[in-house]
């Protein structure tokens, strides 16, 4: 455990990293953030639970991840919106520096920026696989389980 | 506060667990976390500020606790439904290492599982003490203080 | 990063503090942890983005911010009501110890005494400066960033 004590705020760092990024809309940087080899998805519980591949978002690359985010940026009509995470209980539960087993919870705060209105987005668990063993940690998967089947109207953002 | 620093990562960690015990739907593991003659007590700040009896929830033993949450697996009738925890502020403020005074912020989202509706469902400060003095760290006190006196419709899980 | 890795739990008691004097209804004590000369602000993200002056609180120091609170205790009139913050991804970005620069996300739940009516009040990111280099870590400045433009109603506590 002394092991994991040492790369815990290493691993806290990089997933505050991550939700600022895309709260400050700096969505691109979050692409810096995952390992070349590195694989990102957005699921619902009762898929993941189930082992059912269906996901809202599922990015095997951060040239993929990339890609997504060019289009929300150029090609999707969507209400302007931004996002504020607040994360919580992150946790190395296991693994290697090459490979921890990191967990987390997450609730997303979505607010329209026309009216202002906002509400509870998503919530579920973080299931992710950090690289602490680099010269920067990275992860090299990050598996977003949304606690709720339902997504209200469109998931453009990235979470 | 040396001292407190020592033991501050073990006691945010046994916070942590507790609550990923509870929405991975592994609740009986948090009677684990609690020590043999610890009590779990779930009231309204309401009542709480005021030295009131009255709680939504009170295990006098990890047995009793253990009870409680048998009865939600097989006797209670409540529509389907998980929580998820969102901690904050873990501080330690007083207290010897038997006996350490701990609080933290709390909210709960809870998610029907049927129509995938998510609330609100409760927030709140804890009070806890936690004996980090032996082998494993352990709540010999766990005290939710909901910030509402309203709960909608039955508490079944413990939060 | 070494520098900062040894602040990092004071700033982040800091923080956990202000936001516990305010949910335990000590508003007055969050004055004492302000810099003689500190700011404290709350703005719109909109308004904070674009350089504007516009404020929803705006104090240049802890006797005009204890000036603020006393007026909320004797003079205005408003539903009784309490505040629960849940911050998240504290994080020191840059400065020296007499100034560290500090961002985090936080989340008001607001709930009304009377109906126990629970909602999520505001959402946003603070942006702060820190002075480490003193007995006791205090705000240089602390600048709350509200996602929504919309507030309900009027804000009388502080955030």
């Amino acid at each position: 455990m002394l092991l994991h004590e040492e790369h815990f705020r290493a691993v806290e760092n990089l997933v505050s990293e991550w939700a600022r990024c895309i709260d400050e809309n700096r969505v691109e940087d979050i692409c810096t953030l995952l390992h070349p080899e590195g694989r990102y998805r957005v699921q619902s519980r009762f898929n993941a639970d189930r082992g059912l591949p269906h996901a809202l978002m599922d990015a095997h690359s951060p040239a993929q991840l990339r890609d997504r985010i060019k289009s929300m940026r150029l090609a999707n009509i969507y209400e302007p919106q931004h996002y504020r995470h607040i994360v919580s209980g992150v946790q190395i539960v296991g693994g290697d520096p090459r490979a921890l087993q990191v967990k987390s919870n997450f609730l997303v705060v979505r607010t329209l920026d026309l009216d202002g209105d906002m509400k509870l987005f998503a919530a579920g668990q973080c299931d992710d696989v950090v690289d602490a063993g680099g010269p920067e940690p990275l992860f090299r998967s990050r598996h977003f389980r949304l606690d709720s089947r339902v997504v209200e109207t469109l998931m453009v953002i990235p979470l």
